[in-house]
């Protein structure tokens, strides 16, 4: 994709309510501006979807991007961003898939795909080699994933047909209904599904078989053989248990979201746990395109209780805590099960499970009863209850279209003070990471303008003196380690600069977990473009992302009174290791204080003029 | 100097009020803050020199420092920086040094020298091997730096001492004195010399034989071969004329300073121009240490009118303008004898030839008269006059006396609204770079923590769609260029970013004309030192030190409105292609007002606490 010219791609423009297909080739400066990815994401929502604009409106923008990495032979370029205006938060939505899609779509041709509109009845769109048509979907209206998938697959003879998609929860508009591809990735955070499900497009399916053109193939060959060479050593772990892995560890140190989020540290995690699945219900490793780390799970379960099939991977990390011990449930066969479900409705597991926990704890505390279960006991502990909710929520059945909206918006419908158990910020549940063991985290909860994230954030426990992460941030001039609860505006500069390199990744379309350092990312961009790429202009773009993101909010109404975080996390968890900390709010408040300042937003959060204009965004102002 | 603990260098500290002399060996982490050179003149400026410490008293600081770079067989390798509080702006004074000082230093094994204190009589510090030690400089004092570079050889039987000394003008206490080292280099700026001179330290005479360890051999071997294979192709120009080669491409544009600023056009350039030089008095070219480039001159002038030996080099740009064109004289022979008079006194030429300028604009308009120049007809032009008043302000004789003052002091003592013609900013001369060109310059004047300087700036006219230097640029995301006048928000940043790029090098003590990229010198940091360096690294310790100088500006009582430029600049000059071109003084003041809220600083232009944090500079507030 690199020429004399510079770096030289195509972006797709689908109109689905008049059903024009164009296409557009923004110049270099384009592309080094905001790489692709979130940056494209942010960048379309901003210069397109109109102010105020219903996230699940026609006028709003879904955004399929890649990034001027993706699809080289190297690990971690198997990725790709969603983002629309979000039905969840009416913020910034923006999500990031790994898988075989988006090299697909680059070999098909593309970079990106912009989608607006809405099709007058189900459709599905069509990409292949450089072309790109609409297609009737009435076929695949309410299919599960995996059925949509071998339907597309067979109607067109292509079992490398890629597929990315909604299940029956985007249909039904469920409001953290996910983009799944390749069955058991996704695009799984902001409710990105509903809004797919709201424009009437069913998937679209993508094959292609272009050579990528790169700018020095040798740069890039060598950095993919020294991964595949060194990832045995460098990355094991994440081989052997995946993200799993982190349940054992997590739960030592108190940080397990358990029921709730009322305790940290979870009595059954050990059967939960990466070690438990690697000896029980692990049948295979997936991986993305050309990554040798093959971090993803593969589980079958065939019974007594549950079947789950390996055509839907397994479980990550953040799935088996929010649908394991955030609902207090210590049985795997029901979690796999209930994320073999999320999966095929193409439902976010995360905002799935602590939506379910937030209704547990409801059940729990008289605010829902048996009436509203359907004479299910939602207590904490009840696997068969939560797997039932999974799939109640993703047909809208029962409590489960109350549920279905979300926990805030549940939350407020129940009344009766329930908005204290749910646990979000700007309407995004909160991932499976504990804020009060990681503290720069939960600032970074408070601050993420896609709501509680953990894709652009800190983790604390990386950057202590006990952990392994400092010497690569050394690189961005940080050579000290900070306690995981210091909240000092150090910490603030950690979490800042860290979250400008997250950006930087998820506008690269690279991955974070692939041992790959600054300087070889670097490299890998040089590679890639020609481009004299260095680490201060990764961060800017990373910075401009950040900063564009944080205008969409101010521009839909979001202010520092959302920068907050639920007031359980100012209280210690019930139990375990960190059952004597908490975060001191006033400390909270302060550090966002000074990450406004330091990053150059006003008192109310707001980027200034000149912040915008450091970073070649005057346009937006 | 590096080992498994990284980065090991050897700090010298002489208190010359006691005679003791320490050493200190902070640890890896202070060189990663701070590097050398400037950084290392900003921190014990700032740590240890007292608030409102008399520039010219013993509590006052003297830092010479090298850079983590410096001694390495790779062109550019071979520089120092000298700083102090500067008695010419009561401000951060800061100046850098090319030549053979430097890299002789590390091979006696210390990166720097703190001097404090005053000798009760005039000394000198001799480095040898990793030990120092005073001695008496009765004998030296008064003498002429070839002279006094003589009878230090000669004493040490040492043809191969590197001097780094003052000439009678720092005696006196000349408010522009410089340091000359290998007597044709100088830290020029500021008023250095009068620091050295006010503690009585007549010269540091430095000897080593230590070989540097290097973390990676081959990287930096191989750096300095791809320079010197490359450097003809690259540099030529600046190995042909070296800096005099800007004489005639400036006055084509309109940026030769001429007749003190009232024009910017001179009519006799052709007379002083680089090709005039190296088709007349030029004999050879001197180089810096393992320097390819040898931009530096040397001439020699045998009659009729003056005599000029080559021991002292040659006259760079800012000296053939300053002592040339700005005081309209339009002989070479003249300002080569200037030059060498400055050499052997140890004087700032832009300074003195900027100041000479102001008086020969005061005698014009009547505000000195003949009975003040001892007769002389101190006008435009007059070549003999010019070499007489170097010689009389080095000599504080007649009014030279008051000229050695500068500019400011001196308009001030003149009156009659002599202020007018002062060009300086914060009582420094401007250097001889047309702010009415290039005027994000010209914000950069105004701005600069030590003054008026051209030596962390932006020179737009490399900018523009003409210039040759948005390729490198590109590394920083900077990828539009911007006319040479602009002064939008947007060339706020490139100022910004250049800016910080400049202290970044002045920092690591490496050379601004060595034609390496961005990416290359970012090599020669980590093959020097180990560390993961990148550019966002050394981006942000440039950052760092440009914000400490500033704090200390506002510690020591510098204002915003001390952040302004001379009238004249908002009024076009008085000929050539620039006549009808002037700063619009609204448009300046916006700039500025940018600048500070760009780079983190209050209305006031008084870093913030979150910019301190951001640099780890916490410990300053």
């Amino acid at each position: 994709m690199t020429n004399s010219a510079g770096y030289v791609g195509t972006i797709l423009r689908v109109d689905l309510s008049s059903g024009a297909i164009t296409t557009e080739q923004p110049g270099d400066d384009f592309y080094r501006a905001y790489f692709g990815g979130s940056g494209f994401v942010a960048y379309f929502l901003l210069k397109e979807a109109p102010p105020g604009a219903d996230p699940l409106g026609p006028e709003n923008r879904l955004v399929f991007a890649s990034g001027p990495i993706t699809g080289l032979a190297v690990g971690g370029c198997g990725r790709h961003s969603v983002g629309a205006k979000s039905p969840l938060t009416g913020g910034f939505g923006d999500s990031q898939s790994g898988g075989y899609w988006g090299s697909e779509l680059k070999f098909a041709g593309f970079d990106a795909i912009v989608v607006h509109g809405r099709a007058a009845g189900p459709v599905y769109l069509l990409v292949q080699d450089g072309k790109a048509e609409l297609r009737d979907a009435g076929h695949l209206w309410g299919k599960a994933t995996a059925e949509t998938q071998k339907l597309l697959r067979d109607e067109h003879g292509d079992p490398g047909l890629r597929v990315a998609q909604i299940g029956p929860a985007g249909e039904r508009l469920v409001r953290y209904a996910c983009i799944i591809n390749d069955l058991h990735d996704a695009a799984g955070r902001t409710g990105l599904g509903a809004v797919m499900g709201s424009k009437n497009l069913k998937a679209i399916a993508v094959r292609g078989r272009n050579r990528l053109a790169v700018a020095e193939p040798k740069t890039v060959s060598d950095l993919g053989r020294w991964l595949r060479d060194n990832v045995m050593s460098l990355a094991k772990p994440m081989y052997d248990q995946g993200t799993s892995r982190l349940v054992t560890g997590l739960n030592k140190s108190g940080g397990l979201p358990t029921r709730n989020f009322q305790t940290s540290y979870f009595e059954g995690a050990a059967k939960i746990s990466g070690e438990a699945m690697r000896n029980s219900i692990l049948v295979g490793r997936h991986s993305c395109y050309a990554c040798p780390v093959r971090c993803k799970r593969v589980v079958e379960v065939k019974g007594p209780t549950y079947h789950v099939s390996p055509d839907y991977g397994g479980p990550e990390y953040e799935t088996i805590a929010a649908l394991g011990s955030d609902c207090g449930v210590d049985d795997l066969a029901a979690i796999a099960k209930g994320s073999e479900l999320c999966n095929a409705y193409g439902m976010d597991t995360i905002s799935a499970g602590a939506t379910i926990a937030f209704a547990m704890e409801c059940f729990e505390n008289g605010l829902l009863t048996d009436g509203d279960t359907g004479g299910t006991q939602l207590r904490f502990g009840n696997a068969a209850g939560m797997v039932e909710m999974v799939e109640k929520i993703a047909q809208r059945k029962g409590l489960g279209n109350l549920l279905a909206e979300g926990s805030a918006r549940a939350a407020r419908k129940i009344g009766q003070g329930a908005e204290r158990f749910a646990m979000h910020v700007k309407g995004q549940e909160a991932p499976m990471h504990e804020p009060r063991l990681k503290q720069g985290l939960g600032l970074g909860y408070a601050l993420s303008p896609t709501g509680a994230d953990h894709c652009h954030n800190l983790h604390d426990i990386y950057y202590t003196s006990k952990g392994p992460g400092l010497e690569n941030f050394k690189a961005l001039g940080i050579t000290q380690p900070l306690p995981a609860s210091d909240l000092s505006p150090a910490k603030v500069r950690m979490l800042l600069y860290n979250s400008q390199w997250m950006w930087t990744l998820n506008s690269l379309a690279y991955c974070l977990f692939v041992p790959l350092n600054y300087g070889q990312v670097t490299e890998l961009l040089r590679g890639a473009t020609g481009w004299n790429a260095s680490l201060w202009e990764m961060m800017k773009v990373g910075d401009r992302v950040r900063t564009m993101a944080r205008w969409f909010n101010v521009r839909e109404g979001l202010a520092d009174s959302d920068d907050v975080l639920p007031d359980r996390f100012f209280t210690p968890p019930a139990s375990g290791p960190l059952a004597s900390t908490s975060i001191d709010k006033a400390k909270l408040d302060a550090a966002r204080a000074t990450y406004y300042a330091m990053t150059g937003w006003d008192d109310k959060g707001k980027p200034r003029p000149e912040k915008l204009a450091e970073l070649a965004l005057d346009w937006l102002a």
